[in-house]
């Protein structure tokens, strides 16, 4: 069975990817099979990570990177991390209507991956999700986030190439950096760049640039305006996503960028691994009959923690 | 050494807890002795979460707080949960300058503790501060964080009553949701009431506290409208937080609230010590000896990981 599912997952069908990642998702029986097989068929796609504060039009970005890259023959996965909140209900359906009409298009595979309680756990999911993308022969794997959270920019960060969206309104580029969205990004967007204050915004992320220590790789970081909606500045972005990647490829960058990434994923299934063996029903049983007497401050917490390990 | 510290510090001494908490901060030796005894002695401060976005006042809404506490005779202690950026330089100087005059005031103590690295750490360093000032008698501690990370929003969660301070500005509310922060509040503060738009937004806010299921403890959210600036609010949000205090104990909330919290900071502390004790020199030269033939997806990730174990 999972054999037949992988064969057809390399050949790019459609309906066989989305079963393998609803596997992987819900932890199912062949979960393992899968993820060990697509993993030794990854790292050929180039992964692009697209994030930025919500409103800046990332989801609409995507959607004109992956017209274009049909339109060149490429193949595309597009994985959208959606932080789901209760009320809101995640994307827009706006949002969701035009990737609906984008996951037509042939050679390409659009999924929206949300929040479910543990954002390890996500994290782990996109990254496996990305991997059978890889596998299947998709040239190019676009995930989307939302920098609100560190769980996100984590996920943005697995990518080879991350692009920072953001729009001219006053103080985005202030809460960006208090995001973190400044140290991750490889491109900046400005995006609705016909709005007013366009140019000064452009101006205010160069200097910030300018005041960075060089990053690692000592990629120069640039800024670019679209119009997502009017389809403008696509290719040009296009161009630049290229370039960073025949960078990062030609100086040998973008395998040391990739082991680090293995590296931290690595760490994070080890440790995810140890704290599951530990807390079996037995140390749990402990810990609540300790929990009283402790909130009680009978007992301290780091004493018990010591007996307990 | 220590237990004159500890003495010295059960007494209120200003400069003790000051030193004991740059103990915790860098791990120096004593840490073990004062973290038990500090955590044997606390668990009689009311703890009090205040986050929000940026730029919602929350700093000016604090200072007001620990005005009026201690106008009323109260010992106040005050952690600010400082994301620095190496941008901006974390808060603003004005904030600093104002808390530098806060801290004057007699039986209050103030201090600034920012992110270096891991925010797991500093979300125990903080959770072991307030232990440290709820030992020294302070009778109020406030934690005043920003709530743009899930790692801050866990450190506001800690406390007994989670203030979450929004602003009049259009969008804000929503921003909020997204970013988790309507899930943690037991009281809405709408700051800078006086703006445009204050009475929309306070309506929203209801709104979505009245879609919201009850939450675990059938406690009803208000929302509070305060002017910070003009001291304008705050006595009305004094009696509302302590109306959220009795209602816990009285009903048996509060010991709930403090258990799971506690529950949570030992899976914590017990990972943590899992993670560092698994991953010594043997099984670190282990993984950097594989990581090149998985990064080339020779070897696959799962098997290593599988193997490491």
């Amino acid at each position: 069975m999972t054999e037949d599912l992988l064969k057809n997952i390399y050949s790019g069908d459609k309906r066989s990817i989305a079963k393998a990642i609803t596997i992987i998702e819900n932890d199912l029986p062949g979960k393992n099979e899968i993820l060990k097989s697509a993993f030794l068929k990854s790292g050929k796609a180039h992964r692009i990570g697209i994030t930025g504060p919500p409103g800046a039009g990332k989801s609409s970005l995507t959607n004109c990177l992956v017209k274009l890259l049909t339109d060149n023959g490429f193949k595309v996965g597009v994985i959208a991390v959606d932080p789901t909140s209760p009320f809101t209900g995640g994307a827009l359906l706006g949002d969701r209507i035009r990737m609906q009409e984008i996951g037509m298009l042939p050679g390409v595979f659009i999924r929206s991956m949300a929040t479910r309680g543990s954002l390890g756990g996500l994290s782990q999911n996109v990254s496996e999700a990305c991997d059978i993308l890889d596998a299947s022969g998709k040239d190019f794997i676009l995930i989307e986030t939302v920098g609100v959270g560190q769980s996100e920019l984590d996920i943005a960060q697995t990518a080879d190439t991350v692009l920072v969206v953001l729009v001219p309104e006053s103080g985005d580029a202030v809460q960006a950096m208090k995001a973190g969205l400044m140290e991750i990004a490889d491109i900046f967007v400005l995006n609705k760049a016909d709005r007013q204050g366009a140019d000064g915004i452009a101006a205010t992320i160069k200097n910030i640039i300018h005041l960075k220590p060089a990053n690692e790789f000592n990629w120069t970081i640039n800024v670019l305006k679209t119009i997502s909606i009017q389809n403008k500045g696509i290719e040009e972005l296009l161009k630049e996503i290229n370039s960073h990647f025949s960078y990062m490829k030609e100086n040998g960058f973008l395998q040391k960028r990739r082991k680090d990434n293995l590296r931290k994923k690595i760490f994070e299934l080890v440790n995810d691994r140890l704290r599951i063996s530990f807390w079996d029903d037995k140390h749990k049983a402990t810990l609540e009959q300790n929990l009283d007497s402790i909130t009680s401050r009978k007992k301290d917490i780091y004493s018990f923690v010591k007996e307990i390990l």
